[in-house]
């Protein structure tokens, strides 16, 4: 996933002056190798800050550039890709914009975000101005993987790859592996001894509500498990639903000893409800929520155990994707699901 | 703060086309006025969405463009600006950045998101290649208005203005006026027949921290009433410290009928708090938190009323200054405070 520079460099263009610098150049000044260099500049590899920093302290006192970028000032090409996004909030865009900003930035490629809200005019004059500048391409950035962001895509000229959003079946889309995010999830309360998993998730026209809870089924299938409460309970993103489901799960004989939750408001939610039960968390209830979000699962009493959906990451690979794209590279369409990896905290019996 | 088309008009060059569309051909097919048009463009004014957009999709159609975009296609320069933000969570950035994107897309000014986070290395290179772009303008947007962002502005030739973030002295720096937000909770609490209104707070370290808690006293020294708690209570950004500072103040005998908070993370720990010691919310107690962070406060039980510091209208404001700053305007230095707004929910007395 990491690329070298001669990933991005053109043969077919002249370095921008005889006696520019060289990434060899770049290693001496910096001490380090010419991977090291390579590394640093592409913010991939193991390293140190400091390592990092010198490296691009070296870089940009010999006033190097990855040839992507020498190419750029040498021709017509822009070096720039549009982001769009509908994500209002930030939660799932600005993680994704990160990555895509890291991913491009040490191969002369800058992002122009364009927030579109739900306001397909306004959407559209932003597309139009990404294309009258001359984007080289366009990361599509939504919040849900089942809708399309508010503007028309057909029949661009530019490479597209899309996160977090549905695109066309002949483009890239880059995703989180819903389902091996929540069985990782589910694993991780069997392995702590619980038998008794319910599902509190979000509204069922959500495909990642669905898939998230096909994922619980099938674990609890494969090892013989009931399904507390009958199936899985689909309700809203919101604590105000965790609340109303730990009511419902209560009202029943069996209940459940850990819940899995389709978000982290959920999980919230389901734990302030059992705690006003006098339900302990995790002792006599194990939870877990669903991405991570940790202005929200560290603050939870106790902190929250969640899936992390690894959006930088996602970003990131869109963003080297893209270039690949631009860089007219053949890149087989379709979707990648990136795992997803699990944050363990107290809330299912990790350090308090 | 509104922009005619004619602010970003430049007389000294000539229209792209001969018999490029007009404003007025504009009006036309969208049977509204010049003024209309203009508004839509500008994303200003009181109008229908559907009014907006069938200016757009007329503005489209005759491939009509704002004259500051007509210029760029036909200069050197790029009509984009760096969007420089170290908010990671995009709590702040974001709203900022719509509102930057939405003052800016119809001039033709696209926007370059970079995020820095606390790398100045990374962040030094992020500048580099927006300065290689020949971006016209950098906005740096920060998340506290007493830090710089952690890169080196000085000596730049492209104009800079800040939000949220402390600028040199000699720049345009856009931030929320602290001490009439504060006040307007305070006064909202009082007009409410509150009269022991208790402020818990951030770090002392913070400046807004401060001037919110001058606030306060302030407007409570002017009518002649207590400080609960001895004074200003200051702590973390938390929940955590909401909690703390309840047991804290519920440990004296003369309690509060109100209190105040820095954010609404505190006010959502306070909330809590207080309902887990059977004090009811607003009967007993009245809350305002800071920031209408809707995720939160929309969540909290009762939802809490909250003090904007309306992020996106600053970001309008920061990109349109930005703009008169890059076509040459006179614009004075120094800060510019802008006013909050109170959002009135359940937990001081609004509509359940």
């Amino acid at each position: 996933m990491e690329q070298p520079l001669t990933e991005s460099s053109g043969q077919d263009v002249p370095d921008p002056a005889p006696r520019a610098a060289t990434i060899h150049d770049v290693a001496a000044r910096a001490g380090v190798s010419i991977a090291t260099v390579s590394k640093a500049l592409n913010n991939g590899g193991r390293m140190t800050p400091e390592t990092r920093a010198r490296v691009l302290a070296a870089a940009r006192e010999l006033s190097f550039r990855p040839n992507a970028l020498a190419r750029g000032l040498h021709s017509k090409r822009s070096f720039a890709v549009g982001l769009l996004t509908d994500d209002v909030y930030g939660r799932f865009a600005l993680p994704v914009m990160a990555g895509v900003s890291e991913g491009l930035i040490d191969h002369g490629v800058s992002v122009f975000l364009c927030t579109v809200e739900d306001d397909p005019a306004l959407a559209q004059s932003h597309l139009d101005v990404m294309l009258e500048k001359q984007v080289d391409g366009i990361v599509v950035a939504g919040k849900r993987v089942d809708r399309l962001v508010p503007v028309d895509l057909a029949g661009l000229t530019v490479p597209v790859v899309h996160v977090m959003s549905e695109g066309a079946p002949d483009r890239v889309s880059f995703r989180p592996d819903e389902a091996q995010g929540a069985e990782l999830a589910i694993r991780h309360l069997l392995a702590g001894g619980r038998c008794r998993v319910a599902d509190v998730t979000g509204p069922v026209r959500f495909r990642v509500a669905i898939e998230r809870a096909e994922a619980w089924a099938g674990v609890l299938h494969e090892t013989g498990l009931d399904q507390p409460g009958g199936g899985a309970l689909f309700g809203a993103w919101s604590e105000a639903w965790g609340h109303a489901a730990v009511a419902q799960l209560w009202a029943q004989q069996d209940r459940p000893d850990a819940v899995f939750c389709g978000n982290d408001q959920i999980a919230r939610g389901v734990i302030d409800a059992l705690r006003e039960r006098g339900v302990g968390v995790p002792h006599d209830v194990a939870v877990v929520g669903f991405d991570n979000w940790e202005i929200v699962a560290k603050e939870t009493r106790p902190p929250l155990s969640s899936v992390d959906m690894n959006l930088r990451e996602l970003g990131r690979q869109a963003g080297l994707t893209l270039l690949a794209l631009i860089n007219g590279k053949d890149v087989q369409p379709g979707i990648r699901a990136l795992p997803c990896t699990l944050r363990v905290r107290a809330s299912s019996g990790g350090p308090a």
